[in-house]
């Protein structure tokens, strides 16, 4: 897996990913401290010409800098679990049910990261796994947070009820968030761009979570939508400490 | 200026765009609904071939459709003080300090438009105006929202503020947005996706709302920040009612 960017490889960088090999565009300014943290880790530096670097990301802006870096790991919903409880923390998960834009998950990264959430649920097929441009999107967010791939989120929601998770789908026609107590363990589920969530996966929920909606376009881009409904969670639990 | 793809053209028809013409591909299915609208509104139709429309729309995913639409409107401050008015409203405006992504304005606008946002601020210079993309991505949601663009944004700030408007910035290092009174005519102020709000229009707000971050990457794309500070205020504005 490749990493693109000044930012998104120092993020790398000062994380936990493991970067194997750094490629820099060769006379390029302002990269000392960089390959300074490389040589100290022993990464390998292959200094190349702009052309290289251009081919290799496909054409994106590389800024001269491009990591080479251990495939994305993803965590089992155990592992998650666990990292709630040595926080203290009631569990928060959010469950993406079919999001398929990779812009899209990695902003949704970015809210999981900031908004405290300790793990993403995504399903192997039919929807976007943490692929290079939802690396990049979600800015270094991917380096921290949990991401656990199911082969049936249904089967998953099903589990997480028999462990007394309370579950919210994000959708039309629901009790507006602001009504809803979205406090103790609660994992949302967002649906995927064009379908929404499906009509099993909103049966096996323990609540509808409305946006309230006040105009002739009634839809939010799903990562806007994720982010609001996040932080309602956020708010909830901030009050009911 | 031209509109691209099946659903947002069909949002322009509905809404109050001026559509000129028509772009339809030869031999497509399942226009008939749209050329029976265009034909009762007189609305010029060329069916011409694929690779027409490729070009015309530079190989964006356009299904067979693109509108010819005017020039996107722009609506003064008071027309959009006169539209809260008219809806018995207090005001509620988003102020765009220099948004540069032509996504992130699209989104701002769907998020606008769903939150009940009365009009959108945008600088005329050194940021994005109202462009093709943004109108794509906005979903529908240009065809509604008010936009205004002014040549200096903290001259508004001023102006606004001589009009007892509430203004708050999003930024780090604030006050918890939920321990804010974000309620009576409220100016919400977004800054740029790189430089954040300038220190000059910082000064000029009554107080900096910060979404509380809980992770190592302290940062939410813009449009997402919007969407969760917007609807704060809406949540805050429905239960002081």
């Amino acid at each position: 897996m490749i990493i693109i960017g000044k930012n998104p490889v120092k993020e790398a960088l000062k994380s936990e990913t493991t970067i194997t090999k750094l490629y820099i565009q060769k006379g390029i300014h302002d990269m000392e401290n960089i390959v300074s943290i490389a040589k100290d880790r022993k990464i390998r530096i292959d200094f190349t010409d702009k052309n290289y670097l251009d081919k290799m990301s496909e054409f994106a802006k590389h800024q001269g800098l491009i990591a080479v870096a251990e495939e994305f790991k993803y965590s089992s919903l155990e592992v998650i679990k666990q990292y709630a409880q040595d926080k203290g923390e009631s569990l928060f998960l959010l469950v993406l049910d079919g999001v398929e834009d990779p812009h899209n998950l990695g902003s949704i990264l970015r809210v999981a990261e900031c908004s405290g959430v300790h793990g993403v649920i995504i399903p192997k097929h039919r929807a976007c796994t943490v692929t290079e441009t939802a690396v990049k999107v979600s800015a270094g967010a991917s380096n921290y947070v949990k991401v656990c791939m199911v082969t049936n989120i249904n089967d998953t929601l099903r589990q997480l009820s028999d462990d007394f998770v309370n579950i919210y789908c994000a959708d039309m026609d629901g009790k507006s968030m602001y009504d809803l107590h979205m406090t103790g363990d609660v994992a949302i589920v967002i649906g995927g761009e064009g379908s929404g969530v499906k009509p099993l996966t909103r049966k096996l929920c323990d609540g509808v979570a409305s946006i309230d909606m006040f105009g002739n376009i009634n839809s939010l881009n799903a990562s806007v939508a994720c982010g609001i409904i996040a932080y309602e969670v956020v708010r909830q639990r901030k009050i009911s400490k």
